[in-house]
C-alpha cells in the first residue's frame, strides 16, 4: 500500500499540459523593441496564472490524499485510476483542440496528425516514469516510506544538474545555492523523528535513490525539451501525444499488476466521489504540469510544487488540525530564502 | 547547575583580544593608490589569522567543555573562573603593552593613562553582559535548556540589525539572506527530539528571549564600536579597560552568587588540569573575539563561532563517537551556503 501511495503522489509529475486559455503560440524572439516588451509582460502574465494555477492544484492534490485517507486506505486500484487520469488529459486536449479548429481553422500547428520524427520523442518520459516506477519497488526495499519521502528530494538537485546540461540552461551561482537550499529546505520539512534512519541507508539504496533522481529528473527535462522543441506547435496536440502513450503505458501496468483484481471486481470497482475528485485534480495538475513547461521551465515547476507542498501542510494545520514541528518552519523558512535568492540570483 | 553551563559557554562573549603579533596600527585610509593595495593584503592577512585562530579556540572550548563533562559535573565555582579568565585577559593585555612600551616607547596611542570621555564607555559591554545573564535566571523558567540553545541563534538576527542600525554599515539583500539562513542553518543543527518543546513558548519567553538577543547584539556591537572609535589607539590598552571592568563585575558576581562556597572552601576549591585548560582557552578565544572585533567585525565574529560550532560537532564525532543527526546535517549545508552567500553577496 505504500507503494501505491508514493506512486500516487508521484503521479502529477506524468506531465500534460491543456491550452484552452491561451490558444496564440508566444513570441520567442526577445529583440528588445517596444513591441517586445508589450510579448515579455502577456508572457509574464501567463507565466504567473499556470504557476498558480499549478501551486494551487498541487496543494489541494495533497489535501484531498489526506482527506480520502481519512476514510482508511485506497479502495479503488490505483492503476486504473492512473490511466483515468491520462485518458481525462487527453480527452480535455482534443476538446480544446476541437473549438480552436472551429475558431482558427485547421493549421500546420493545431494539426493532430504528425511525423514520425515528431513523434517518436514523445513515449520517452512515459517510460522514464514506468522505470522509475518499477524501480520504487525495489528502492523501498532499501529505505523505509519517511526516508524514501527524504531522498526523493534529491528529484530537486537532480533537475537542476540535467537542465543544465541537456537544456543548455544557465543558473547562477546563487541559483545554484538556491537550490541546494530548495533540497534541504523541502527534506527539513518531511523530517520525523525515525528520519534519521535514512542515514544508515545502504550503498546500493543510496545509488539506487541517485538513478531514480536523475529518471525523474530526465524525464522533467525531457518533457520540456519536447513542448519547447517546436514552439509555435499547439500545445494540445503536444499533449495529445504525450497522453495516448501515457494511457498506452498505464494500460501496461494494470494488465500487469491489477488484471485479476479488475478482471473480478470491475473496472471502476471502490471508485467514490473523492476518487473522481482526485482523478479531476490529478488531470488537471498534469495539463498545469504541461504548460508550465510550454511556458515557463522545469526550475518554475520544481518551485511551484515545493511551495504547494509547504501550502498543504499550513492548510492541513489548520483544517485538519496537523501539529507543525520547528523542523517543518526551519524547512519552510529555508524555502521562502530559495525562493527569494532564486529570483534576485537571475544572471547580471 | 544548567544555568552555569550556559553562563560557560556564553563567557567568551566577553570579548577581549590581544594584538602580540600585530603591533603597528592598521591604515585605516583606503585610499586606491598602489601602497593601499599591499596595506589591504596585510590587512587581509590579519583578517584571516584572527578568524581562522577564533575558530579553533572556539571549537577547542565547545570539546573541553564536553572532555570536561565526562568526569561528571563543574567541581568548581563558575564565578571564579570567570573572574580568572578576565584577570587572565588583563595580565596578557599588560604584558604585551609592556613589550610594546620597551620597543616603541610610550606613545599617544599606546599609553595606558586614559580619559574620563574615553574609558566611560568601556564599563557598558560588561553591564550588559551583566544584566544578559540575570535575564538568563528568568527565561530557563519559561523554557528549557535545549530550547533555550536554539532561541539563542536569535542573537544572530539581532547582531545583524544592530549592527546595520548602530554601527550604519550595509549588507545587501543577499547578505541578509544569507545571515536568515545562518539563524536557521545554526538552530537546526542543535535540534534534538524534544526541541519542538519550544514552539509551546509563553509570549513572556519569547520576549525575554528578543530582549535578551538584542541585550547580547547590543554587547557584541557596542565592544566593535569602541575598538574602532579611534582605529590608531593599541587594541591591548582597550583590552585592558574592557577588563578590568570585566573584573569588577565578576567580582561582585563572586559576591553575590558564591559568597559562601568561596569563604569555606576556598576561591580555587575544584579546580583542576582541565579547568586550567579551559581558563586559558577562555581568555585565548575573548582575546581572539577582541581582535575580530578591532579588524573585521560582528558579521565576521558571528560566521566563526558558528563555524566553531559546527566544527566541534564533527570532532566529537570522531573522537566521542556522537551521532550526527539528519537535522544536523542539513542544517550544517545552509550553514556552508550561508557562508558562500555572505561572500559572494557583496554590495557590488
Amino acid at each position: 500500500m505504500e507503494y501505491r501511495k508514493l506512486k500516487d503522489q508521484d503521479e502529477d509529475e506524468n506531465g500534460g499540459g491543456d491550452d484552452i486559455e491561451s490558444r496564440k503560440p508566444l513570441s520567442v524572439t526577445n529583440v528588445p523593441t517596444l513591441g517586445a516588451a508589450t510579448v515579455d509582460w502577456s508572457k509574464w502574465k501567463l507565466k504567473i496564472v499556470v504557476v498558480v494555477a499549478l501551486t494551487l492544484l498541487t496543494s489541494s492534490q495533497g489535501i484531498l490524499i489526506v482527506w480520502s485517507k481519512r476514510n482508511g486506505k485506497y479502495a479503488y486500484s490505483v492503476t486504473t485510476s492512473n490511466f483515468m487520469v491520462e485518458a481525462l488529459k487527453c480527452g480535455i486536449s482534443l476538446l480544446a483542440l476541437a473549438r480552436i479548429w472551429k475558431s482558427e481553422g485547421v493549421t500546420e500547428d493545431n494539426r493532430l496528425s504528425t511525423t514520425l520524427d515528431e513523434v517518436i520523442v514523445y513515449p520517452i518520459p512515459a517510460l522514464l516514469y514506468l522505470v522509475k516506477n518499477l524501480l520504487q519497488y525495489y528502492i523501498l526495499e532499501h529505505v523505509d516510506a519517511p526516508g524514501y519521502q527524504i531522498l526523493k528530494n534529491l528529484n530537486i538537485i537532480s533537475t537542476g544538474v540535467l537542465y543544465r546540461i541537456i537544456l543548455k540552461k544557465k543558473l547562477s551561482n546563487i541559483q545554484w545555492a538556491a537550490f541546494i537550499l530548495l533540497c534541504v529546505g523541502c527534506s527539513s520539512t518531511q523530517l520525523k523523528t525515525n528520519s534519521d534512519a535514512v542515514l544508515q541507508t545502504s550503498v546500493e539504496g543510496w545509488l539506487m535513490a541517485i538513478v531514480m533522481a536523475l529518471l525523474s529528473g530526465f524525464a522533467g527535462v525531457y518533457t520540456e525539451a519536447i513542448m519547447k522543441k517546436r514552439p509555435s506547435r499547439n500545445i494540445n496536440v503536444q499533449n495529445f501525444w504525450l497522453y495516448v502513450f501515457g494511457m498506452v503505458f498505464n494500460a501496461v501496468a494494470i494488465v500487469t499488476q491489477d488484471f485479476d483484481a479488475v478482471m473480478n471486481k470491475g473496472f471502476f470497482y471502490g471508485y467514490s466521489f473523492i476518487t473522481i475528485l482526485m482523478i479531476l485534480n490529478h488531470a488537471l495538475s498534469g495539463l498545469a504540469v504541461s504548460m508550465v513547461m510550454k511556458h515557463a521551465d522545469n526550475i518554475v515547476k520544481v518551485y511551484s510544487t515545493s511551495v504547494a507542498m509547504l501550502f498543504t501542510a499550513f492548510v492541513c494545520y489548520f483544517l485538519f488540525g496537523f501539529k507543525l514541528s520547528l523542523t517543518f518552519i526551519l524547512g519552510t523558512i529555508t524555502v521562502a530564502v530559495s525562493v527569494y535568492l532564486h529570483a534576485v540570483g537571475k544572471q547580471r
